[in-house]
């Protein structure tokens, strides 16, 4: 062995040895040349599972999915070049949605960045704002104790990578050749114990006592509504909002993403019809709050948005991660910038109890009529109308499914027709950056952990977008049902004002693709059904559900017919609120 | 129309007029609810084709063939998010292979960024140091004659585009809602005339006659070479190097992507065989150059590289586009950077003639010696041997095809076997950042063009890592033929020293996916071919030469056997230069 290769496997050694020492239990690997030692070292490393993904594209997102069910951070790796590029939609949507990712670019070094080499492109600060920090190292071999610098490199990015707020780091690995050598698989050096090179201690970030009383002041207003955004509810959450919202008699409006609208803690709690309810402009002028307890970012409701807008609530209380400040609306009058379960515990010892009254009745009232409503029309519509596959779904899978739902329509369709107390899941998605890319990848590595079933739903353009997805779900034989809502197009156009433009619609925005998606996911290596009544769906789902392997439900839809329709169960559910007792 | 509306909409038409006006005929449009101004002045404008692919990563690279394909500037468009991240990948290719791009990403405006808004990222300066230039917007509707500045903007990106050396460039466009109007599609302006706001009028860089004196005295030595790489032998550069190389006797040793090996000017000066010869450690030792003239980047093969690095030639003149410096082997001794063909215009005006010597006769009976063994033995080849396809192919297709080679095995596959001479055909290939991504569309955007002609040659990993092509083949009816190398996995580690690892080697490198790409293609709307014998493959060859649509023939193949295969097709040539009468 020369002294150069085996500084690079020595160097890759000490990182992965870090990597598994600091919590990273997974790592997806892109196959390359330059990051050959690293590949080397996460297949012998033990206690660490390696993922071999080929489109980098969608191994960033599989990592994502991994990362977001495990709570805890992965790595991910790749060569050098464009396949770093690819990796960016994922570090994105990490940063947004605060998951924690450890990306590894294999590097060529220095002296050969532009200057024209093959392959090398500026991977310096490739990520630019979207990544937590970000580390150019030098290139295993260079003189220093190097050793040293790398596993104190790595034990720093899993800290920052799973700092408040979470998110993705960035560290960039030259290498020089001969990269790994010839022969035999080489043994790498392992060193002895379990604990990381660096431990961290990090202090809580817990609001002080007399924050926390000043805060709570925002309760002596009635006229109050909790807003929880998605990711709001992890931890104890649920369980502390439920309480909150009953002592203080203020409705609960959950984003189907929240991980509180689906837990049955909270059901009682909810005016979980409020995204229908606020297109009441009776209504929703009539019941602007004085006050808000907003938990994490906005909700997907655009009319719970308005009616935010619209309020200007002379105390509007945000509870967000440290450094973050999610308030598009400028509306927001206290930002907390604090653990959130720790703070809404806080503000539960000091809330004062108060007797239910027309404000409570009001929201919970009218949400219930607008459920009402539209469960009694659903119970009837034998069309395969889009807006009737969660419900059905969430009556399907079993308890603590994970349900993956796609962005443009499904998580508004969620929203919209999801009820409460509807089944007891945990629901995710994208909703950082909100992208179309990279969703059948991000469900599928919360599968390939193995926790519990995973459901996705996805439109058919999204679906499309991600056919890497596929590839790895049969590479790595991985279990989910895939639900595919096949509109032939964007649907979520036809709610847009363009609907009308014709022709300029059909091309640039409905874009039908034409494609039969049945054969294309059956020669990926899923097993597919087409369904086309509900009965069809139910026994899809059913089988699915009870066999291993990636089943892919294809649901045909009508994007101008459901337009049509959903604005018939709209309209249904706001002449019965407009029929409920309800002050406006 | 309310005013934010008008100025969405006078601001989209502006910039598009412009784009026109600059010279821009093609734009390709990635649907959006942000950008959809954008959309409707593309699919408005007269004088521009507008291209809709829903996949932002193969739309990306589809424009970079397209604009490779013409010449000139193609516009790139897309919403805001992980939308604008996914075009990293082609942006950084088209920076690295100078391709002029005009990036238009729609955004949020800055009151909403890093507030936690909906779809919204960091997109000021996304690509970094990967576009020429980047700028961001004011939104329409702020204060200021800002449709003069937007169409400023434009000629400006354009120009920037197009200079030297072309690349990308990127304009963020903020745009406040509402971002169209509802109702039939809206009636743009128009303003009169053809020009630009802005022309815009560019030196040339062309180096001064005492510098080419200077250059020149290059030639007193005899035991020079003329390299040229990716892209050198752009314009009339073909004839001029062919010309010089006979007058100065040094042989010409042209990478197949640079446009000069396949070039019937070329064929009687080239040593097209370098790529084996200098594998021949005496010849290499015996053939160091003392002169080098190099056009471009460094070709792709690594013998080659290898033989410039060890003759450090006390005179290496690199000829390279203006900032750039392609001399990742710090050999060269003078940079010039300026316009290549009036450079080695001004160098054959003034080169010496000389009697060509052993020096010259060398290098091409060397050359003459491995060619005549490899052509005799792949005559008789009778297995599905990766290495004969090129040779094949270039009998099979018409003159002034454009042939697109895939990175990894298909581009040093030809290098090695396809011999200069054999057919009259233009190479490309993404040698920038020489990714496996984007391939499909990168051909797909030089069909599109309908020039002549695209076959691609490319790797089933390769292949498999831009379905997102297969989608606007189908979408836009493009035809073209596809030849797919199955070897079940990545060909190319085979050739490398982990080649031995065993199972860590078929995980983590193989990489084999199982899946049969036939019906996987014809899913996605091309007609395919899995060819068993050479018979079928010129059949099917024939036939998709014949045909509009997407042709793809699958030519199955053995990773393992083709490496031993092709170590015995070197080896046979090898002996067959040791036995030629050359000095070594």
């Amino acid at each position: 062995m020369t002294a150069a290769l085996s500084a690079n496997l020595t160097a890759a050694a000490a990182i992965t040895e870090e990597l598994v020492r600091s919590g990273v239990r997974h790592v997806v690997s892109c196959p390359g040349g330059r990051s050959a030692a690293l590949a080397v070292a996460f297949a012998t490393q033990p206690g660490l599972r390696d993922w071999v993904v080929t489109d980098e594209r969608s191994a960033g997102f599989f990592a994502l999915g991994m990362a977001r069910e495990l709570r805890a951070p992965v790595a991910l790796a790749c060569t050098s070049g464009t396949a770093a590029a690819n990796l960016l939609p994922a570090v994105v949507e990490a940063s947004r949605s605060e998951v924690p990712l450890v990306v590894l670019t294999a590097d060529r070094p220095p002296e050969v960045r532009d200057f024209g080499a093959a392959q090398t492109i500026d991977q310096v600060r490739l990520y630019g704002s979207h990544v937590r920090w970000s580390a150019d190292a030098p290139s295993p071999g260079e003189p220093g104790d190097l050793e040293r610098y790398f596993r104190a490199l790595v034990c720093r990015a899993v800290s920052v990578a799973t700092g408040a707020p979470p998110g993705p780091v960035h560290l960039n690995l030259p290498m020089r050749e001969p990269l790994v050598p010839a022969g035999a698989l080489p043994v790498l050096p392992v060193t002895s114990g379990s604990r990381p090179a660096v431990r961290v201690a990090r202090a809580a970030t817990v609001p002080a006592p007399s924050d926390l009383a000043l805060l709570a002041e925002i309760f002596t207003e009635e006229r109050g509504v909790i807003v929880c955004g998605p990711r709001a509810g992890l931890g104890d959450v649920p369980g502390v909002v439920a309480s909150l919202a009953a002592r203080v008699g203020w409705p609960l409006l959950a984003d189907p993403l929240s991980e509180l609208r689906f837990r049955p803690e909270t059901t009682t709690v909810q005016a979980d019809g409020y995204d229908l309810v606020l297109r009441d402009e009776a209504f929703a002028a009539a019941h602007r709050p004085r006050a808000v307890l907003q938990v994490g970012a906005l909700p997907v409701s655009k009319p719970l948005e308005r009616l935010l807008a619209a309020a200007r609530a002379p105390a509007h209380v945000l509870i967000a991660s440290p450094g973050t400040w999610p308030d598009p609306l400028h509306v927001a009058t206290t930002v907390v910038q604090a653990d959130a379960a720790a703070t809404l515990r806080g503000l539960l010892e000091r809330a004062p109890a108060r007797a239910h009254g027309a404000w409570w009745a009001d929201w919970r009232t009218a949400s219930e009529a607008v459920r009402s409503a539209l469960d009694g029309r659903l119970a009837c519509e034998t069309r395969l109308f889009e807006g009737k596959v969660f419900g059905e779904l969430l009556r399907a899978v079993p308890a603590d499914t994970l349900m993956h739902v796609g962005n443009s329509m499904p998580v508004r369709d969620l929203d919209t027709f999801g009820a409460a107390g509807a089944a007891r899941v945990d629901v995710a998605g994208n909703r950082g950056a909100n992208g179309i890319d990279g969703v059948l990848s991000t469900a599928l590595g919360a599968a390939a952990v193995g926790r519990r079933p995973v459901v996705l739903v996805v439109g058919d353009l999204s679906f499309l977008h991600d056919l890497g997805g596929l590839q790895i779900a049969a590479r790595h034989r991985l279990s989910a049902l895939v639900v595919v809502i096949d509109n032939d197009g964007g649907g979520v156009f036809s709610f847009l004002p363009q609907a009308g433009y014709g022709d300029v619609f059909e091309r640039h925005f409905g874009t039908p693709h034409g494609l039969d998606l049945a054969p294309l996911a059956a020669a990926a290596g899923a097993r597919v059904r087409r369904v086309r009544d509900w009965d069809a769906f139910h026994d899809a789902a059913a089988r699915a559900c009870a066999q291993p392997g990636l089943d892919v439900v294809v649901v045909p839809s009508d994007r101008a017919l459901n337009a049509t329709l959903h604005d018939e169960y709209v309209a249904a559910a706001l002449a019965r609120l407009r029929g409920a007792e309800v002050a406006a």
